[in-house]
């Protein structure tokens, strides 16, 4: 059931729900980790409940989900604890982003888990952690993503505020959490001893504030959102052509005389408001009029062709079609398709005959060692895996 | 010199530049690795010259290189590369950001390494990975964010063109080569195998399109960018009131109906255009004026107040200057302070009188079984370590 990979015989005990703990546990599955997650009878995941919907089923729970089990417990029923406490006892880590004090009033808090279950790992992904003055306080992607700075730098400058597209509060803190949980396995396969992982989405905001932060520190002025630009590295911005745009990201001195020579104005590079990059983010808005005064006369694919073949790093802007569509992503494999439930494995996508199959992103760490399978299990159905798991218990 | 933490032993040779691969080894270091940095004589990472600067210092550089050590090391020059080979004999991984090719064109690609340190983890981040069309191709965190579908969703409807305003392409590949390699760790201690590691840039945005993608491929409508709102949970944006923002997100029905009491407009509850998610989701448009009519009459403070004793889940948008000053990124040491080189240790921030130090972002991995501090040491000048480094080698 689980796919090959360096975490093959890692048994994940999966308590979360809706984003960024299902999103840690993904992480996890995709490395080769068996995923068991442990749902509320007759009602699961809310995440099952989220749109949109495929003959049925929610795309988006599958997006997070595929490849896990599940089973339903309800850690209330003496019954269903027994069933749990086995699985605890067989399982590596235990994950879960209940709000702090929650697994605790169930009797699984970490001093009782780490006494009864001395070889378990467990990992609380929250809002804002286990401590500090709003660990009780609800939390969502938009309210961290507000709290932690990264909205004031999105955007544009003046403009109404800006959330980062994606749920970057939630996938952030999956991502730190699920190397938390790496980091915890490899330290208790070196010493035996079993750890507890405690990630906040707030906090992970802030540690992906990067140069905002240096900026504050360093100048004392306050950054605020610079639209598509770079705020110290010029040109490396979106600029209008004559269809649409392109991003151009030339970092040093040599790419820019050589993209002004690529739009027939060469003489920019020599133009003493623009000399150094320091000038150049100086005069931003100077060179952008001039830049776009030269893009404005020909198509973005005009550009990219003549940029990219200069050796310019640049781009479209693709739409999410686009991106599915790019040849670089199906490479990569980045884009896998879910058996059906019950369904007989089948080869590469769209190599053999059958309905279209739910479609979701792939896993981005490519190992040597490992196959990168383009079809993988799909998410389980509310409690599907019971049985199997409950016979495995003895 | 290395940080207590569950990677405590592991020796970390690091090739990387700039951001995406410097990222990736300072979560490694903040697990406890010992990073040595190798970096070209005289010259050293670019990102040394990176502004914005402290006291001649980097700010930019030293939060991406706190913690590491550094050695200056030409790999075509015949003596260095002895130096480098018997680094490689005692470092348990090899992290690079090379352009793919450019590690074997040194003699050291990636079966030359396995044959001749067969417990060598290479992890080799890019911009486009390994393999496929784009993979000799330039990037930046920009192109990767408008080729891998993120700009398309960010910003505002109709408006201009939106970056991210941090450097998701470089943090987010940062991210996971920290995950696969220390997957990669833990493989090897159970099983003696050491792996490769290939992460790409433009991959790791798609692995962040969330329900972007899955929108797309249950709908087959390509999403856009919706300013602060959700695509399918309403309410869930940022609101205007007398004197700012307020961002709520009251993702079910019983929270709106509970917002609606506290801004005074509960019969908005009952309105049969707002009855459910998926009515108020359509009717978006609509429901935020009528929010706003309310909002609008007092200050974000005052709102605040309200909401959250009402256990609404809502927010300020702060700026990275109020992010500084929040009490909860205090309480969970998420800005730590940078030792100066040579520095004596200190105590905790602001406990002790000295100059004001460099301060940067910390650590959201919280172990319970290893200490957080306050206080890190700095980035490396360049070389800084060469001599006890050289001394180790015997």
């Amino acid at each position: 059931m689980s796919l090959p990979g360096p975490l093959a015989g890692v048994t994940i005990l999966d308590l979360t729900r809706v984003l960024a703990g299902p999103y840690a546990t993904l992480l996890l599955a995709d490395l080769g980790a068996r995923v068991i997650k442990v749902e509320r009878p007759g009602v699961g995941d809310d995440a099952r409940r989220i749109g949109p919907f495929v003959a049925g089923r929610s795309a988006y729970f599958e997006s997070v989900n595929r490849g896990k089990q599940s089973i339903a417990l309800d850690l209330r029923d003496p019954g269903d604890r027994e069933v749990f406490e086995k699985l605890l006892a067989r399982s590596d880590v235990l994950v879960e982003n209940f709000r702090p004090g929650a697994l605790e009033r169930l009797g699984y808090g970490w001093d009782t888990l780490h006494e009864r279950f001395p070889r378990l790992v467990h990992a609380a992904t929250s809002g804002f952690g286990q401590t500090g003055p709003y660990a009780q306080r609800p939390a969502y992607d938009l309210v961290v993503q507000a709290l932690g700075g990264l909205m004031s730098v999105t955007g544009q400058p003046g403009g109404p505020p800006t959330r980062v597209g994606t749920s970057i509060g939630d996938l952030a803190a999956g991502l730190f959490t699920a190397l938390g949980v790496a980091a915890a396995l490899l330290h208790r396969e070196r010493t035996g001893e079993a750890i507890q992982v405690d990630v906040a989405m707030l906090d992970c905001q802030v540690a992906l504030l990067e140069n905002a932060l240096a900026r504050l520190l360093a100048t004392g002025e306050t950054p605020g959102p610079l639209g598509a630009r770079h705020p110290s590295i010029t040109p490396f911005d979106a600029f209008r052509t004559a269809d649409g745009h392109v991003v151009i990201a030339a970092g040093h001195d040599a790419l820019f005389a050589t993209a002004c020579e690529v739009l027939g104005r060469a003489e920019l590079a020599r133009d003493p408001r623009f000399a150094t990059n320091e000038l150049r983010t100086r005069n931003e808005a100077a060179l952008k009029a001039e830049l776009e005064g030269a893009l404005g006369r020909d198509s973005t694919q005009h550009w990219l062709a003549k940029l990219s073949a200069a050796g310019i790093p640049c781009a479209p802007i693709q739409n999410v079609a686009q991106v599915l569509a790019d040849p670089q992503v199906a490479a990569r494999n980045m884009i896998v398709e879910l058996a059906e439930p019950g369904d007989a494995p089948r080869g590469a996508a769209g190599t053999e005959a059958g309905p279209p199959r739910l479609r979701t992103a792939g896993n981005p760490i490519k190992l040597s060692a490992f196959p990168d399978p383009p079809v993988r299990p799909p998410a389980p159905d509310l409690d599907a895996d019971a049985k199997r798991i409950r016979s495995e218990l003895g």
